[in-house]
C-alpha cells in the first residue's frame, strides 16, 4: 500500500515538473518572439502613454533612411505628424491603429504593412488593450518629421475602417 | 490494489495528454513565429538554391523604396550584386551570411541589421544547415540592382568574421 502511494506521489511530481518545464520553455519562446530589442522609453512630448524606441539604422550622408523599432504599450500613441518623404510601417507584433487625417483609422496586426505618403498627417499607436510593435522606415531626404497636435481620446476611440 | 493501479494509469494518461497539448501549442507558435508570408519561389538566375520573395512595399513615383521579405532555404544564396543606392537588411529569423567583396563573410541571426553602402558588391544567403529570413529595404532612386557572378562554393564556405 505504501509502495503504491509512493509511486502515485512520484508520478504527480513528474507531472508537475514536466508542466513547469514546458512553462519555462514557453516563457523563453515569448521572450524570443520579438525580433528586435524594445530599446529605450521615449521621453519626448510627441507620444501619449508609454512607448519605446530602438534605433536600427541611422541615416547618413550616403543613405537618408532611418529605421527604428517602436513598441507602444496598450493605449499609447504618437501625436499627429507628417513625414516630408513619407514613411513605411511594418507591423511585427500586437494590435495597433493607423489613421490618416480625414480617414477612418485602420486596425493593424502582425504582418501588415503601411505606406504613408509624403506630407499626409497621420498617427499610429497601440490598441487600448494590446501592445503594438512596428518597424518604421523613414526617409529624411526631404526633411525631418513635422509634429502636430495630440490625438484626442475621441479620435483615438473613433470609427475603424471595415477591412 | 486494482484501484491503485487504475489511479496510476489515469495519472499516466493525464501526463501524456498534457504533454501532447503542449506540443500542439508549440507547433502553432512555430507557425505563427514568422512575421511575413514566405511568398513565391524565385525563379530567375540571380539566386543559387531555393529562395522565396514576398514583396511588401513597391517603389512608386513618390517613394523609391522597395521592401521585400526573402526566405533562403539552407545553402541558398544570391549571386554577387550591388545596389546603386545601397540596401538595408533586417534579419527576422534563422542563420545566414552576408559578405562584401574583399571582406570575410559575417554570420547573421534574428535581430541583426546590415547597412550595405551604395555600389559595394556583396551577397547574402542562408547558412548551409539553417534557413534564413530577411527583410530587404532597397532604394531604387539611383537605379536598379546590378547582378554580377555567382558565389562559388569556395566563397560560400569561406572565412567568417569573428564577432
Amino acid at each position: 500500500m505504501k509502495r503504491h502511494l509512493n509511486c502515485i506521489l512520484s508520478l504527480v511530481l513528474i507531472f508537475f515538473a514536466a508542466c513547469n518545464n514546458n512553462q519555462k520553455r514557453e516563457d523563453v519562446k515569448r521572450q524570443n518572439a520579438l525580433v528586435f530589442p524594445q530599446g529605450e522609453r521615449i521621453t519626448n512630448e510627441n507620444f501619449t502613454g508609454t512607448a519605446y524606441l530602438q534605433g536600427l539604422i541611422d541615416a547618413d550622408s550616403l543613405n537618408s533612411i532611418f529605421v527604428g523599432n517602436v513598441t507602444f504599450e496598450p493605449g499609447a500613441r504618437s501625436k499627429w505628424h507628417l513625414h516630408p518623404s513619407g514613411q513605411i510601417i511594418l507591423v511585427t507584433d500586437g494590435v495597433g491603429y493607423y489613421q490618416e487625417k480625414g480617414q477612418p483609422k485602420k486596425v493593424l496586426r502582425k504582418g501588415d504593412v503601411i505606406k504613408c505618403p509624403p506630407n499626409i498627417p497621420h498617427w499610429h499607436g497601440a490598441s487600448s488593450d494590446t501592445a503594438f510593435v512596428q518597424v518604421a522606415i523613414t526617409s529624411r531626404e526631404s526633411g525631418p518629421t513635422v509634429w502636430l497636435e495630440a490625438v484626442s481620446d475621441e479620435e483615438y476611440h473613433g470609427e475603424v475602417t471595415v477591412n
